[in-house]
C-alpha cells in the first residue's frame, strides 16, 4: 500500500482570510488534520491557535489529530528535564502522525504563520521528512502579518533584517539589535521588559512598534512606553523598520 | 467626494494559488489594478512578474495601471544619477495612484510577495499613506516560499535569522554571516559569486541551500556548487538554515 502525505500548512498570522488558496485546498482534502494544542485548552475542549484559524473550514468527516503537548511549566524531578521531556513528545507526536501515513492517509498538519518559520511542525519534518513523501506550503508569518497591520514598511533595499528572539540573553540582544538595521523581535511575553530596556539604552525605542495578536479578533497596537510588562502576551512582537529610503 | 483607498496587496512568491483569500478578495473588487513593470516588458505587451500571478484572476473592466520603471542602466549623463531618476520616477507612480484615489477610485497595488519585505509598494506607500486611506495585506514572502520548497525548516527555538542582500560589500557580508544562525542572501545575480566565496571562506556553503524562482513554474534548485555565477537570475536566494534542534 502507498503511504499517506505529510502535509505541512501554513495557515497565517491570525485573520483566517489570510490563508493561501493553496493552503485551504490542501487542508479540505486532507483525511486527516494534526494540529498541536496545550493540554489546558485541549481538556476545555478547545484546539489551539492554529486550529482556531482554520476551523471554520473543516467537514465533519475530517478525523481531527490533537497534538497534545505535554505540562511543562511544573518542576521536573531529575533525571527528568524539560528537552527530554519536549523531545519524547514531539517522538510520540510524530509516531501519531505516522500510524495515519503508514495507514495511507494524507495528514495536514496546520502551522500558525509559516511551518518553518520558527513552527512546531518543524520538530515533526524532521523526524517523518525522509520516510514519507512531505510538502510544505509556506504561510504569511507573523513578522510581516505585525508589519502590515502597524502600516510600518519593514526593510529597503540592501538593509539587513535580523530576526530574534526575546528570549536571548540581555548582552546578545543587545549586541545584535546594535548592528540591525531593521529588526524583529518575537517571543516577548516575560522578556519584554528586558527588550524595551535595551532598545531604550541603545536609543532606538523612538523607532520601535508594538503589537498583540496581529491580524486576530483581539489584536492591540499599543505604543512602546505604555505596555504593561507584565501583561504582554506570547502573541506579541516588536518591529524595527529600517530607515526610509527616499527613492 | 470620498477619497478611493490605497491597497497594498502582496500576491505571494510565484506560485498563484499561494495568494491569501484576502488579497485575492480585494483585488478582484478593485476598479483599477497598479503594478510595477520593466520598460521592455511593457513594451512587449507584458505586464511584469507580480502581474502575471494575478492576471487569471482579473475581470475585463478592471482597469489596468502599468507603473513602467525609466531605464537605469545606461550611463547618465551629469547632473542625473540614479537616485534621483528612480525618486522622480516614485513621484510620478505615486501621482498616477493618487489620480485615481482622488477621483474616489480605490487601487490595488500588487507585490511579489510581501509588500513591506524589500518590496517597491514601501516607495508608493511612503508617499501616499499619510494621505490616502490605506491597507496593506501581507504576502507569503520569497524567502519563506525558497525556504518551503527546498525542505528545509529555516530557523529554530532562539536562533536568530539573518536576512542579507547580496549587493552589500564583501566584508560586510562576511562578518554578518559569520555571526548569524540562520540566514538568508537575496539579489543574487550578478552577486552570486562573491556571495559563494564567502560562504567558502566560512566554511558554511556546505549546509547553504540554493534555488532559482521558487514555486514558479521555472523553478530550479541547484546544488551551490553546481551554479553558474553567471546565469544566476535576479529571482534566486541562497538559504542557511538554523542548525537542526532535537527537540
Ligand atoms: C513559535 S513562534 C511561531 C511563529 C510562526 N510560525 C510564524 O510564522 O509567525 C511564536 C511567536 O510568534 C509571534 N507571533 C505569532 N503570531 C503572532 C501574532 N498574530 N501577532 C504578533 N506576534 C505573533 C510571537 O512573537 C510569538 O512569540
Ligand atoms: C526586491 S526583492 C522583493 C522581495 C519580495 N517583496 C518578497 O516578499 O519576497 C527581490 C528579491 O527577492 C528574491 N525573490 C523574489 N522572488 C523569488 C522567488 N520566487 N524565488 C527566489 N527568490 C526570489 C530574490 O532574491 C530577489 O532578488
Amino acid at each position: 500500500m502507498m503511504s499517506g502525505r505529510l502535509l505541512g500548512l501554513g495557515v497565517g498570522p491570525g485573520d483566517p482570510e489570510l490563508i493561501t488558496l493553496k493552503a485551504l485546498r490542501l487542508l479540505q482534502a486532507a483525511p486527516v488534520v494534526g494540529y498541536f494544542v496545550a493540554k489546558a485548552k485541549h481538556n476545555a475542549g478547545q484546539g489551539g491557535n492554529a486550529f482556531g484559524i482554520i476551523e471554520q473550514h473543516l467537514r465533519a468527516e475530517q478525523q481531527r489529530l490533537p497534538l497534545v503537548y505535554p505540562v511543562t511549566t511544573e518542576k521536573l524531578a531529575p533525571p527528568l528535564d524539560y528537552e527530554t521531556l519536549i523531545s519524547d513528545f514531539y517522538d510520540t507526536a510524530a509516531a501519531q502522525v505516522a500510524a495515519h501515513l503508514d495507514a495511507g492517509r494524507d495528514v495536514a498538519v496546520i502551522c500558525e504563520g509559516d511551518p518553518f518559520f520558527y513552527g512546531s511542525y518543524m520538530y515533526l519534518h524532521d523526524r517523518l521528512a525522509t520516510r514519507y513523501p512531505c510538502e510544505v506550503v509556506p504561510g504569511v508569518c507573523s513578522m510581516l502579518g505585525s508589519a502590515a497591520v502597524l502600516g510600518v514598511p519593514l526593510v529597503y533595499r540592501n538593509q539587513s533584517l535580523s530576526v530574534l528572539s526575546g528570549v536571548l540573553p540581555e548582552d546578545e540582544l543587545k549586541r545584535r539589535l546594535a548592528d540591525a538595521d531593521a529588526a524583529v523581535v518575537m517571543k516577548l511575553g516575560r522578556n519584554f521588559d528586558k527588550v524595551r530596556r535595551v532598545l531604550r539604552e541603545l536609543g532606538r525605542d523612538g523607532g520601535a512598534h508594538y503589537v498583540e495578536r496581529a491580524t486576530m479578533r483581539e489584536q492591540r497596537i499599543v505604543a512602546l512606553d505604555e505596555v504593561d510588562p507584565m501583561a504582554s502576551p506570547y502573541f506579541s512582537m516588536i518591529v524595527i523598520p529600517g530607515a526610509r529610503w527616499q527613492g
